[in-house]
């Protein structure tokens, strides 16, 4: 079977703990605590490698929701995922995705 | 009585689209169209005054829903209101607020 890695190039931010609890797009509560992150178009469930570009740092994700909403944005992160990049002070970073469809 | 007008000075930011729609903690949903805003403590109903410190650009909300979450941050406002503050594409910017209680 077809298992061609794709990726991806743009800008990750995170969720505002507003959405602490909140339904996502796929039904399940969101949470900050979980390795998760909303994509446009990725179905859910899709595992999707994160990797800083500007240093390296990666982090897995599953995603579970839609978004992000902003301009120039991939992708958005669950404040753990957020943390294990080490990008919770800045706020945004550039990222590459990678998965498998 | 008592209108003594209270201020408080720091950081207005605004909300994600991914929260239109969403119940706030009012109780009302919440509508990025509408000219309101989350502060932490205020009263719902409140009406706040919210004027920029870099330019005196101001438009009035009411509060409706807790919040902000991050850091520094004092008010939390519709896109609708951070538009007529001119900083859609800041994001944030430093801000008075005025209020009677």
């Amino acid at each position: 079977h077809d298992t061609t890695s794709e990726t991806q190039q743009g800008v990750a931010s995170y969720y505002s703990d507003r959405f602490q609890g909140r339904t996502t797009a796929s039904g399940e509560p969101f949470d900050q605590r979980a390795l998760t992150a909303a994509h446009p178009t990725l179905p859910f469930g899709t595992k999707v490698l994160v990797t800083r570009e500007d240093n390296g740092r990666e982090v897995e994700v599953l995603i579970n929701d839609r978004g992000p909403y902003a301009k120039g944005r991939i992708i958005d992160l669950s404040k753990r995922a957020a943390k294990e990049l080490g990008m919770l002070q800045r706020g945004t970073v550039p990222v590459e995705i990678s998965y498998v469809q």
